[in-house]
């Protein structure tokens, strides 16, 4: 059902892409670069998939393929960053950029920016920090497709949060996680089966538990991580509007039920309160606190002791927070990306479009 | 079967019990601040119920009353803080100082300790910043109680993380969180009640989904927040590793199982990698990002939109995280704390060890 790809291939088709939207060859090769990453690391549903969406959404004048993305307001340690309408896969890394060198001069670098759109998967904002012997953070908030606690209407988006940290002779620690039960994509995935979702991933419009994973298309909506009150739902809650909070009400981005929908044939909410969607960067120099070896051994034990533990009964181990992306990662930039069908022809359409030649199994 | 008590009592007793273990005036009014705050935040597992607990970890000469708390590495926006062995109630809000007054001069400051002991509820610490129109950031590590997912055995704590935002003229949001199902208070109820707990909250010594909860006391573990995989366990597991490694692998602390218990007949761990529990702090000035008066109308519109939002039938309002917390200290500072009865005998005990006065319905 699914069809291999190089991901040569699709990074020259790719950035042919955001060539013709007219970003600049720079930005072309960032935002694929970015953009790309997903797929390598196994979340397709924000990798090429997306790419039409990033499209329609220039065509809608909702991205500026030429953004301005300038610092507003600055400290030694902050900056509110403007993104100019730009490509998330863009604006991101320059932020995140800004808060690295941040921390390169005093220990620490937060950058909260505005008036930004979708920017790919959280992980390779926050992996940036690594080669610098750095932690690095990144959250975004998104789309309103999550209902709190109690509540019917849909407030907050899946609103993820990264946090990546270096190791020594262990691969560093990633932890990627939207604050939900589970990611969208993985909805998706059960849409196109056809299959059941398990309880407490989705509630229906009124707010009963419900198992249809199409159910987000008549007004149901995401649960927060932990699914229901007795298991903790409330926290998946808070956890969600602190990256609300950070990336939007920071930076003067749109927040809660009026952050702009992904879907550029969705109508934008009425009576906005900032300016396009926000994100929320982070860059902790460990060498701030103590000797990056010193840590690093310490990580390598860490990460050692948890891998080795004593697993339940058919679990081979402790899986460590960035193994299973890691993992894949390697198997795909050798192996191959596969799309699925809807993608492909997505793609085949672009290529259409902007007279691009589009080659299935390249 | 609870007992009430004035919170200007139970001042008076908390500072006196710390005076005769040798607290100075000021560290013991601090202390009693602290530990009650969890009592009037009706938090009743961190408050005046562990007073005791404090003693015995003084008498196993695992907690230094007169604690000799002080920076041992710094940039502009971070410290490392060696918290001398004392009370975390003491060393917790000097490390949390230090914070604000670096986010003072560089918009930011973040301070991770080790060498430190329980420090009571994390939204304490987290609070200190909003008078100072910061957003206030705390978490720590704690003994291990807690499976990764797939783990049969207990390597991490319940590992809270509180944040901590100004609002206007609203409440200021606090979300003050353990990284768990539940907490371990929560379960401590249910088996002083001997009622079953909810699935998702525990597993046995095998790994296996339990309701006992008694579980703990024989092996069994709490587990993160999420409940099982296919409800984001891996989720609550990474948010509580975050802390980890920011509270202990960043300061020196003991990490992971190594985590140091909190009851003193518990031995302790062979081969500790560090020193005492570890803790984490954060402050953001506001207008290090932009202009205060600004952030908090927004804040202000934020709780509005969510408070008022469509509920689920049968709920009344959605919570805005900090409101449950804030009635119930407004209620008991007036109304009086209610004990329990083994919670009045530990009380008890601890008047007749150092001969203090000792009035029940005080």
């Amino acid at each position: 059902m699914s069809q291999l790809f190089s991901y040569r291939y699709l990074f020259q088709f790719s950035k042919e892409v955001f060539l013709k939207i007219g970003c600049t060859e720079d930005d072309a090769f960032l935002a694929t670069t970015v953009l790309l990453s997903a797929d390598l690391r196994g979340i397709d549903s924000h990798g090429i998939a997306r790419l039409g969406g990033y499209v329609r959404l220039w065509e809608a004048q909702r991205v500026n393929a030429k953004p301005d993305v300038k610092i507003i307001h600055q400290t030694p340690s902050t900056a509110t960053v403007d993104g100019g309408s730009g490509l998330g896969l863009v604006v991101a890394p320059k932020a995140m950029q800004i808060a690295i060198d941040k921390a390169k001069a005093v220990g620490t670098g937060w950058v909260s920016v505005q008036n930004s759109n979708h920017f790919g998967i959280a992980g390779y904002h926050a992996m940036m920090a690594l080669e610098h012997d750095m932690i690095g953070i990144c959250m975004t908030n998104a789309s309103p497709l999550v209902a709190p606690t109690f509540s019917v209407e849909r407030l907050l988006g899946t609103n993820p949060i990264c946090v990546a940290v270096p190791a020594g002779s262990q691969p560093a620690f990633v932890a990627d996680l939207a604050t939900t039960t589970a990611a969208n994509g993985k909805l998706e995935i059960l849409q196109r089966k056809n299959s059941e979702a398990p309880s407490g991933w989705i509630q229906d419009k009124e707010g009963k538990p419900s198992i249809d994973p199409h159910e987000l298309k008549v007004g149901g909506a995401l649960l927060p991580l932990g699914g229901d009150r007795e298991h903790g739902s409330h926290k998946g809650y808070a956890l969600g509007a602190v990256v609300d909070i950070f990336s939007a009400i920071l930076s003067g981005a749109n927040y809660g039920p009026w952050v702009p929908p992904f879907p550029a044939y969705v109508p934008m909410p009425t009576n906005m309160p900032g300016k396009g969607i926000g994100h929320f960067f982070g860059a902790m120099r460990i060498d701030a606190f103590r000797p990056a070896e010193e840590f690093k051994h310490h990580m390598d034990n860490w990460i050692e002791r948890f891998r080795s533990a004593k697993t339940v009964e058919g679990f081979e181990k402790v899986i460590i927070p960035g193994d299973p992306e890691r993992e894949m990662e390697a198997e795909r930039k050798l192996g191959g990306i596969p799309l699925v069908g809807a993608v492909v022809d997505d793609l085949r359409k672009l290529a259409e479009k902007f007279e691009i030649e589009f080659r299935v199994n390249s």
